[in-house]
Parts: C-alpha cells; sequence; structure tokens
C-alpha cells in the first residue's frame, strides 16, 4: 500500500506529525510549510490538547511559519498537508499566499478544497495555489482508517 | 446613517473593537462571543500585529472563547462579528460549533456566508449556525470606507 516512489522529505514529516497526532488521541493530520525546500513551520492537529477549534495542522504550520518569518504573508512558500484541508485551512491557505499546496489523501467528507465550497474556485478568494493531489494518500488514508476503526 | 434603534451590546462591542483595530493601523472589524448573552471572548483583526494570517476577528474571539471554556466546541454559544465572514472563519464557526451568528456588513467581495463559498452549504459543513445580518450594517460599512479611503 506504500507509494511506490520515495515520498518528497516534507510530506514524509508530515505523515509523522500525523502519528504524532494520533499517539496524542488527535485525528491524525499533520502539515508543514516549507521555503526553497526547508520546513519553516509544521503542525498536527491540536484541537483537543489547546482547547481551539481552529488548531488544524494546516492553521499550526502556518501560523508557526509565519511567526518565523515576522510576516502575515508567506509568499512564496509551499504547504504539505496529509489530508485535503477543509473551509477553514483553505481560507487560511489563500490568506497566507501560499505558492503550492501538495495534498497527501482527499477528503470527500469534509474537504473544501477539491470538494463542497472548493474555496479556490470562488472569485472571493484572492489567491490560489497551485495544487498537487495524491502524495503520500495511501498512507495518510491508512492512518486514518486505523485511528477511526480503534474508535469505534 | 446610524441604526434606528439600539445596537445589541455584543454587536456594539464588536463595532468598538473595529474602531481599535483601525486604531493600529488594521482593517477594522471586530467580533464577540457570547454565552447566555455574557461575553466570553472577544477579537479584532489582528494580521500585522501578531504576523499571523489566521488572526481575523473571528478566529482570535473563538480562540479566546475556547480557551476560556477550556473546550475546543463553544456549542450553545453566539458569534456577533461586524462583516460577513471569509471562508476560513465561516470554517472555524461551524467548527466550533456556534449556534446563533449575527453579521453586520455583508461583503459581496470576500464573505463565503451568503457569496462565493457559500461555506454552510454543503454537505462537507458538518455544523450550520442560524444566520441574522445586517445588524449594525450602517456603522460597520462605515467604518471600512473611512479607512480604505484614508489608504488610498
Amino acid at each position: 500500500m506504500s507509494t511506490p516512489f520515495p515520498l518528497p522529505q516534507p510530506m514524509a514529516r508530515a505523515l509523522d506529525l500525523a502519528r504524532r497526532a494520533a499517539q496524542a488521541g488527535e485525528v491524525p493530520i499533520g502539515a508543514v510549510v516549507t521555503r526553497d525546500g526547508v520546513i519553516i513551520g509544521e503542525g498536527e492537529n491540536r484541537n483537543r490538547r489547546d482547547s481551539d477549534p481552529t488548531a488544524h495542522a494546516e492553521v499550526v504550520a502556518i501560523r508557526a511559519a509565519s511567526v518565523a518569518l515576522g510576516d502575515y504573508r508567506l509568499t512564496g512558500c509551499d504547504l504539505w498537508v496529509t489530508l485535503e484541508p477543509c473551509a477553514m485551512c483553505a481560507g487560511a491557505i489563500s490568506h497566507a499566499r501560499i505558492a503550492r499546496l501538495y495534498v497527501g489523501a482527499a477528503d470527500p467528507k469534509g474537504g473544501a478544497v477539491e470538494h463542497g465550497a472548493r474555496v479556490f474556485t470562488h472569485p472571493q478568494c484572492h489567491h490560489r495555489p497551485e495544487l498537487y493531489s495524491g502524495i503520500g494518500e495511501s498512507e495518510s488514508s491508512s492512518l486514518l482508517r486505523t485511528f477511526f476503526a480503534e474508535r469505534r
């Protein structure tokens, strides 16, 4: 079930962060922000631990990268996330001016990039990243399946 | 140009927060979260000050309320915001399980509740607040108009 070629290092790191979230009882999703290939911010789901409904992996990673750069725009930076972003996270990605978005598994039930609200497709969205999907898809899906199966 | 009846106190407070944002050079938008009519979290746009693309008024107010309650769900709480939420903030409102959403001015250019992505209308959105629009609309619009006119 593993990808037949080595995963890009940022997505491998995002998957490690997703595993760490699962160990803490949080939905296993991880994200990293890179600039010129170097990780400058990372995060995993922290909703329960932080009592914060906005603490999705993408938002945590974007906030960390923004503080690191001292800029609320991450122009030219890329975001790698193990699951298709929801509407909140897609909006955050747009506000941050992320250049390229690399996504692991699709999320037909909660995603808002290629499903549902399709946040990047409306004129009210003022910045759209380039989108690359399916990177580390099987690893990401497997983590989520195991997590939810254990809780049923 | 003022509303011909007294504004509800939470929206009056949200407008005060919007004015404070403008004084700090941030886009004048304010928000408060109430529970049983009592303000339990509040916020204003802080993107520039915090180097945080996610620091919209709604997100700041939701984070404050969630930490205050020690819960990542604000079930039964209401959110008052001076401008129609964007996709990011609409998503955050849904994740937080906000019961009622009170909005000041509409935002045809960036809104995602009654415009654009219409985040609450898709099956991928798992919680929809009751929506009340146009509360403090003229005050909110006036603040935004003045802010942007001074910067042109």
